[in-house]
């Protein structure tokens, strides 16, 4: 493992000495098997747990630190790692262990007039390259996603967690070392120079893709930079659309499920739009303000009730993460459906109601990643999708949309079988 | 349709203004059933036959400025359109009409354990660039293509084809006009202005993908600097490795065939490794030779035959696109995929051999988009791939991979259907 910090001219070298080394990794795992790849993400789950008291010394240091810089006690809530958080992060890899390995799957099989035998088949992708902050559990998390679908990694983690993912990273390389996986195939980056994050965003050719995991800073840097395509949402303004013909109680429940139940999520509730037609419009505003959430409206929706502030026109595009919800009064599908055109973020969007055409018409015609009838936009996740695991979720329309986990992590190559087919 | 320049501050307003119109059209596209699309492509079709007149007086205003500019011969005759060419064209718009519409396709279906249905359905990517050079049938091959999957185009022909391009395109909207597509589906930039091309690939957010279509000089300025994904490949370096279990009559036909049958498509053999341990190496070099091929090889494979001049450094890595090869003598399956690992561009490889277990390795080992077992490379193309057509082949390790048709210009949305699930 590289914690001694090698002698490099500069960052751009640095990242394509250790991309090198990780994409020449990568060919070892692309021929792993199943069996082999699962094996070894058991040894990494039993090696963290053999590993248990020098992680914890190491996150003790990290939290020292914290302390004295001053983070808030949420951040070094995030940080902190304790006995059953470890026991966490070594279950979630035996779960990613168990999961189906998306590479060698056949996606479809044709047979072309010249009798030549095409076949696509999923392939790992190559290096991916996972920039995320303070939660130390992203180390194992994303290593063992990307290890499962046959990827190499190169991880950068937060400067406050560096203690902490390098004494995490040593266990995991360990483990997997121990049943033949090469120890470049996860990289920790040996430095915390911010200039390196911009040189992994500019390795394209090298790093084939780069998820950020973090706050909205990080993602709107990493957006910004990347050359390497980004697999990474921005904003989630969720949007849920109370059509005139909603069960009520329905409405109500699903309502505050969606805003209240985590607000500080992507798929939380942002904006709430209630049909001019919809009868019980007072009773669901009512229910969302008892919970607890400010609620900022458009003038129709401030006479509903005499708690719901006046909204801003930033309001319509301001993902909250917060007790806090806009809303506004709209005339019929059509208003509904250009309200989301203009604000939504593209990642979940619902509708509620027992009409059924209105529903296909929403789910058609919303243009977001994830589009849901009758349902919480909370649900928006890829353990709640069946996926087992999530390295993200995508808003971007190329490549994989919504909850991304081993299928997205993979690519596809033709395979042509001939019996001594030239073109004529 | 926009003839008339328009007056703008920059090409960045420009494009912007296009983007934004050819965005909103795409919103009516989408809402299009599969008939609606074949109709009005068909209706496009007959329209462009209807031109015919005015399209090729336009033709012979670029002809005449091409001759005055000096344009070679090749040149002229890629440029130049008659009855026949453009009944060639006509009846390609038909052919797409024809293709199975993607959009509207589920991919899958699942349940959930909380009870939520989800679906993913194949929705269009939104707005396209296209960027092509001297070719007018590009014009309306990739138009037909976009459409056909739901999404709208911005196309950016080059100079010498201005006045093909913009008649073309003015019988196409008249012809899709007429079956409801609205104008701005489809739209020709107004300006030759090269840096209207730089505002097309800073577009990010605005035009979803860009296509290029063209020679090697276009396809890495459109790569180098795209701020939008690409589909594209910039070399078509392809190797064909006779291992030494091949039949020798096959190994020779398909050598021949893969180089010769047309040495300037992407898809020519540039590079033959041949194995130590083949019985035969010295008839498929020699036919290669006989056939008007020259030969640039290493020590040994300039032994084979005295005819083979010394290759250099620079031949294992250039895309000769003439009837010009490199060859090179290689000891056995590991030094033939080391050699391509390190020289292949990616787009397609092959083996000749009888022995299944070393076509399997080489088929799962070499990382390229297409991987053929005894057939030419020649093949690598959409059409003999049954996809009906073709955008373009694609080298990227994302979103699409090899020959790209319909599919490939479609990307997915999770509909979510529940019955008034909350997250609990």
């Amino acid at each position: 493992m590289a914690q001694v910090l090698p002698m490099h001219d500069d960052a751009d070298t640095l990242v394509g000495d250790l991309a090198r080394a990780g994409r020449k990794a990568q060919r070892t795992l692309a021929r792993m098997s199943d069996a082999d790849k699962a094996r070894a993400l058991r040894s990494a789950a039993a090696s963290l747990r053999a590993s248990a008291a020098p992680i914890l010394e190491a996150n003790a240091k990290d939290i020292a630190a914290g302390q004295a810089n001053g983070l808030s006690g949420a951040m070094l809530d995030r940080l902190r790692l304790d006995e059953e958080r470890l026991e966490g992060i070594a279950a979630a890899i035996e779960n990613v262990a168990g999961l189906p390995d998306p590479v060698g799957q056949v996606i479809d099989r044709s047979t072309a007039p010249s009798g030549l035998e095409l076949v696509r088949r999923r392939i790992p992708i190559g290096l991916i390259g996972i920039i995320y902050e303070s939660r130390p559990n992203v180390t194992a998390d994303a290593a063992a996603l990307c290890l499962r679908s046959g990827n190499a990694a190169l991880l950068r983690g937060g400067s406050e967690a560096v203690h902490s993912n390098r004494a995490i990273m040593t266990a995991l390389v360990a483990g997997l070392a121990k049943e033949g996986v090469p120890e470049a195939a996860i990289q920790l980056m040996p430095t915390q120079d911010r200039e390196a994050v911009g040189a992994m965003l500019r390795a394209a050719g090298l790093i084939d893709m780069i998820v950020p995991r973090g706050g909205k800073g990080l993602v709107e840097r990493v957006q910004k930079d990347a050359r390497v395509p980004v697999l990474a949402h921005l904003d989630g303004i969720c949007h849920t659309y109370i059509h005139a013909a909603a069960d009520p109680a329905m409405a109500e429940e699903i309502a505050v499920n969606a805003k209240m139940r985590r607000t500080g999520i992507c798929g939380s509730l942002e904006t709430l739009l209630l049909d001019a037609n919809f009868p019980a419009s007072g009773k669901v505003v009512g229910a969302l303000l008892d919970a607890g959430c400010e609620l900022r409206g458009d003038a129709r929706a401030q006479a509903i009730d005499a708690r719901v502030r006046p909204a801003s026109a930033n309001d319509w595009d301001t993902e909250y993460l917060d007790a806090i919800a806009s809303v506004a009064v709209v005339d019929g599908m059509d208003a509904a459906l250009d309200h989301i055109a203009r604000h939504s973020s593209g990642h979940t969007d619902a509708i509620v109601t027992s009409d059924d055409t209105a529903a296909e018409r929403f789910l058609a015609e919303v243009d977001s990643a994830i589009v849901m009838h009758n349902a919480s936009t909370q649900f928006a996740d890829g353990g709640e999708f069946g996926l087992g695991a999530e390295i993200g979720i995508a808003t971007g329309r190329l490549h994989a949309r919504g909850p991304v986990a081993l299928e997205g992590l993979t690519t596809y190559k033709w395979q042509v079988l001939g019996t001594g087919q030239a073109r004529p």
